[in-house]
């Protein structure tokens, strides 16, 4: 994965994602005792970063082959990613879901469009189910992370980021980003290594679901005890990805692991400081940038607020201590 | 008011306000059966449009005369602009806030550095009491819409909505602007009126509370009759403002009126499609440009979002049916 890659996206993306903006609060400051910025990918099309891979990938299917539509497996984000895209191409998209994903993205991704099937996370394999059906139907899978033009396509996001740094005068930062299977954390830390030699990027994810964090000191992939369960459902993965472990392994400096209670109160404070709806798995890095900054090595962090696609029982109960 | 004194603002503004984004959602367009682009300016400093108008007014007075500091009277909004406008100039703010004002405002004007004074909405003039103590202390009163240097800040917004509709394409727009006082409103339709000849600017007012909307109908100032209690408090005023009523009556469309319900309705609707949250007196243009759009002109329509600080006991209920 090259930098030129993330760039080719970019042209592809160009008047099609938004460039979501740069946000801070002096309260969260105060918390943080940093400067801290937040990159509001809840505010990207669908609710999420998966936009910009998804569309990343399909903008790259030769056109005959595109025109017989697409595949995907997705706990939900990945889904409307893909569904939008599609979508936008005019072009049917067939898409995988655990029957335990939160409703509200089930059904935001039948609304786009999109045909949904239903799988059993413990007893069923979503790769295989998607390959079977993508052979078929001769459809095109688009994978949530282990392909180059969905890494390239979430390295958008550091382009962005470099671009609103230099605006606001950053040389030196952190960079938490949420990971489940490093398809966003490997696309921002190749851009930002490649444009602001500065910048440390992190993985940051949720107590119990740590592989990548685990893999990165370890120097190998490890497997995650649970595969479902968690409160952040969207960055629950097995293990880090094939294609993105390398990257992470090669760009990104140490992993931070938060609890289900600081991604908690990150979400409240969003609300209340920020304005802004995020959802469990959207806001560990928020949480890491709030809660864990002794691990973090410069004055201002940049945490990713990757999705905003939440039941509103669970946003309910994060305002009740409010 | 000339769009020169806009430009002027949009300079002293430069790098210290935010350009929000442009939000827009395929579900929110089916609702309202048109293309529907939000304006989100809860995403602004403070979480409100005031910011402009505060450093705006705050950037022109004279030096000497600034050290001694301001003072404002607001229901909340215009109180944390101030105080953070007058923050980034490193001199004191007094601000007199109704004693019903929601609390997190309350607590966020004094938790950004100023002096809160509390008033009976009902048995006290907020005017006399800012002019007494402006007096006593030398402050500058920065009101908060009846004064040239605000409406010209808050009119950046619509240098922001020109260049925007522009680079999406939208040469003939409905905008709807929630309307307190009128800054916000008369400074947007000064600079559309101006860039875009083919936009329409009205404003939108909850029921109850339409002074806006019957004096322009009528074509004189016109008094609600009741001045609080009401859901939306961040636009509940007596009557239209002295300077921003003539430039209403001259560069506005109809307004439209909506009820509480479609407020509510309107906040729940940003939290799951936009992941935006939105105040009472903030939703009003997008409750309008969801259920009311038989009273727009055109194609496209703009609304205005234009705060976010909202007790989190009514954004429950807000989401209480979804």
């Amino acid at each position: 994965m090259q930098i030129e890659e993330i760039f080719e996206a970019d042209k592809r993306l160009n008047k099609k994602k938004r460039t979501t903006p740069l946000l801070n609060s002096p309260f969260l400051d105060e918390i943080a005792d940093r400067k801290i910025f937040i990159k509001a990918e809840c505010l990207q099309h669908t609710g999420s970063f998966k936009f910009r891979g998804a569309y990343s990938a399909i903008s790259s299917i030769p056109v005959e082959r595109r025109k017989k539509g697409v595949i995907a497996y997705s706990s939900g984000n990945h889904a409307q990613g893909v569904a939008f895209a599609a979508k936008i191409h005019k072009i049917p998209a067939t898409i995988i879901m655990p029957e335990d994903a939160p409703r509200i993205k089930i059904q935001n991704t039948k609304d786009l469009g999109a045909e949904v099937i239903l799988y059993d996370r413990l007893s069923e394999s979503r790769e295989k189910i998607g390959q079977k059906i993508s052979n078929e139907r001769l459809l095109s899978l688009i994978p949530p992370y282990d392909h180059n033009d969905v890494i390239a396509g979430q390295g958008t996001v550091g382009l962005e980021i470099a671009s609103q740094a230099k605006q606001i005068g950053i040389g030196h930062a952190d960079v938490l980003v949420c990971c489940g299977g490093g398809g966003l954390t490997s696309g921002i830390a190749v851009a930002l290594s490649n444009l602001m030699p500065n910048f440390v990027t992190r993985p940051v994810e949720p107590e119990g679901f740590d592989d990548v964090v685990r893999s990165l000191k370890i120097g190998e992939r490890q497997i995650n005890k649970k595969i479902s369960g968690g409160l952040c459902d969207a960055i629950i993965t097995p293990t880090p990805g094939e294609l993105t472990f390398p990257l992470m392994k090669k760009y990104c400096g140490e992993g931070i692991v938060v609890t289900d209670e600081q991604v908690m109160k990150a979400i409240a404070l969003a609300f209340t400081r920020l304005r802004i709806v995020v959802e469990p798995g959207g806001a560990v890095a928020l949480a890491a940038a709030l809660f864990h900054t002794n691990k973090c090595d410069n004055e201002s962090v940049i945490a990713i607020v990757s999705g905003g696609n939440i039941d509103p029982g669970i946003f309910k109960k994060a305002l009740d201590p409010a």
